[in-house]
């Protein structure tokens, strides 16, 4: 067996234990829901296989529900649900049509319900009921992004044009239970960034969207700023919310297949988030520094890395922190580095990640690759692509962020 | 005691640990020379610190000594030496004059003499003996560093012009035995690279250095036609090299002082050599994630960021990773970053380096600093400054790169 090898079977077993239907099975396990009816809401890029396994726990417990996934994700009928799918990144009239559903779906509960509400990446294109023209709301938002607004400003404005965001969709479940079961592809799991948070309170008040409005000059039709001064929940008493899955879990899972292995696991970070060339350096100067180490080592970091375009090139930030890593492997031994994309797609790629070692700068250079070209066109694919180093596992039907490992094998 | 107290202890130790004296009593404990005459010669930033404790061992034993070290950077007379100030990082007559009476010391030895060769950072400005005219050695690094030539090709082709470096140096002292004693300031510690290895072989073939000038097109004179094509010495069989500080050395000094304070010490990497700004969002990335610890924990990462300028602001490669750091370590707490380097002078600056923790951010907006604009600005000195964030130290007469460290208290 090989180092290489080793790196297979980590990422496989990672994406196993990551799977939504087991986060589901975890949060629901010795749950007890009000006598009432349990009705059932699941929306992102994970809605399917979460409400799959929700439905198949609470059998006929279940009352009715709606799915809301994207475009080719669902996997067939699911009992008592009406499974739509969506528009993901940018929402589309599927998206509003299973949203005014799943709004009448929790319309007139009583206290003894409960909305089992399962929530994944993606839930912020996929469940939208805007309060404005939807043609209005892209314009603001693109507006926005061109004054160099951050998200945080424009979530902030989004959860104030919208029907289930910030906290309304569980305002318009009450008087009826919510349990919320997340998967987090955020930094941080805060509940009201996941999908635009939904079922939890905002954070942001009518003054903070007033000043965003003012700080880009905003132009503003009366309905909007009608909307902008309507406050969103600030509390919500009967929402109980449980993060099931996020990167932290992504990290745990493969740590614990590193250990499996004869690794000795140690975690750098699950909140990684600068540069992904940089960190593919760091990562490599840390696989040099411990080459004469005498135990199997992994290290692991978690999180959600950037990228900056410059070029026209293919690839994707997992693969782009892989490759870069190249340069600083170069001549180790039994050493790898991947970088994977839980859902299984890395950039606009059908790769999840890349996978590098110390005899990858030399294929490349064989090759006729330049690593500093290949970095500055942003085409890592087709680079990793000609040395065997891209990771190809399929969509995963979980969205639980990256995680990259330096495994040193002695 | 705080955590940041604990800081400043551990970087007084460790400076202190890492002091040229220490290092050259450690590489002459034991050593035995040949009964002949014992020659000095000290080259570099340390060089007067590390002349000065030969000097004091060897008492009697020195027949005579070279030391040639930057302006203002000898602290007073050798016993049996003679010592030159010279220019850095750009070469002088002084350097020249002080070079050629370094080689005069060394010519017609016999084999039982032996030359106690002490070098450090900045040698290959300090000591150098062109072949050429100097005015025509600038102008060929001047067009080489503008046609995009990197450092290493720029090496391959100086070696050759010049009577010192490439091994040449210890082929001048031959038949005696050289004893080169290295304080490294280069990543990796190979001897032919600290210095321009004036006693070490030269990994580089006169096809090398040929392929060089053609690939840049150099104008050549007929004389430098010649030098390119005379073999520099590829194996050096009177030479004896001991690595006695590096970076290795530095980040174990600060790893040990941190065991003192009570902290578990974790080497990330001691080759570091990403951005500096990308480097502290990694390692605030580190930081947030071990918040929960019930231990005392110290990451450290040596090496040698790199800051690509893009601003006219104030700063070094350690104040802008530690500045880099304060919004990942914005709300932690107990919990600080410093990055130092090692001989007391960061950039341009009279800082040796930065220190930020978890209300640093808060501070800089309070004085009305944007994190973003400061980076654009390459300003990180003044930023630091307004909120006590500056690390001096004043020149520490040792010169082993830098080193980052995360200490998080408990």
């Amino acid at each position: 067996m090989s180092v290489r090898n080793d790196a297979e079977t980590i990422i496989q077993e990672t994406l196993a234990a990551c799977r939504p239907e087991r986060a589901v099975r975890r949060a629901l396990a010795g749950k007890v829901f009000s006598p009432g009816r349990l009705l059932l809401v699941a929306i992102g890029k994970a809605a399917w296989p979460m409400a799959s396994c929700a439905a198949a726990e609470q059998g006929d417990r279940l009352s009715a529900g709606v799915v809301i996934t994207k475009h080719r994700h669902s996997q067939g009928p699911i009992p008592r649900c009406a499974i739509y799918e969506a528009g993901h990144p940018v929402p589309d009239d599927s998206s509003y049509r299973a949203t005014a559903a799943a709004l009448a779906l929790v319309r007139d509960l009583s206290p003894e319900d409960t909305v089992l509400f399962l929530v994944s990446g993606g839930g912020s294109a996929l469940f939208e009921s805007p309060l404005i023209p939807p043609a209005d709301l892209a314009a603001l938002t693109e507006r926005l992004l061109a004054c160099g607004a951050d998200i945080r400003e424009i979530n902030i404005l989004r959860k104030r044009f919208s029907a289930v965001k910030g906290g309304r969709f569980a305002a318009a479940c009450a008087p009826a239970r919510v349990y919320a079961v997340l998967l987090s592809d955020v930094l941080g799991d805060a509940p009201d960034t996941i999908a635009s948070g939904p079922a939890a309170p905002d954070p942001a008040t009518c003054a903070d969207a007033l000043a965003v409005a003012e700080k880009y000059r905003l132009p503003l039709t009366t309905e909007m700023e009608r909307l902008l001064r309507a406050e969103t929940p600030k509390a919500l008493q009967n929402v109980e919310t449980v993060v099931a899955g996020s990167v932290k879990a992504l990290c745990a899972a493969a740590s614990e297949a590193c250990r499996r292995l004869g690794y000795t696991p140690c975690l750098l970070t699950d909140q990684l988030c600068c540069e992904a060339r940089e960190a593919g350096s760091f990562l490599a100067s840390i696989a040099r520094t411990h080459q004469d180490s005498a135990a199997s080592l992994a290290f692991l970091a978690g999180g959600e890395t950037v990228v900056h375009l410059k070029g026209h090139g293919r690839g994707g930030r997992n693969q782009e922190l892989a490759l870069s890593a190249a340069a600083g492997l170069a001549g180790t031994r039994d050493t790898v580095l991947f970088s994977l994309g839980s859902d299984g797609t890395d950039g606009p790629t059908d790769a999840a990640g890349g996978i590098v070692d110390g005899g990858t700068l030399a294929a490349l250079a064989e090759r006729g690759f330049s690593l500093h070209q290949v970095l500055e066109e942003n085409d890592a694919y087709t680079a990793l692509q000609a040395v065997g180093g891209l990771l190809v596992t399929g969509p995963t039907g979980t969205n639980l962020n990256d995680v990259a490992v330096v495994l040193i094998r002695r």
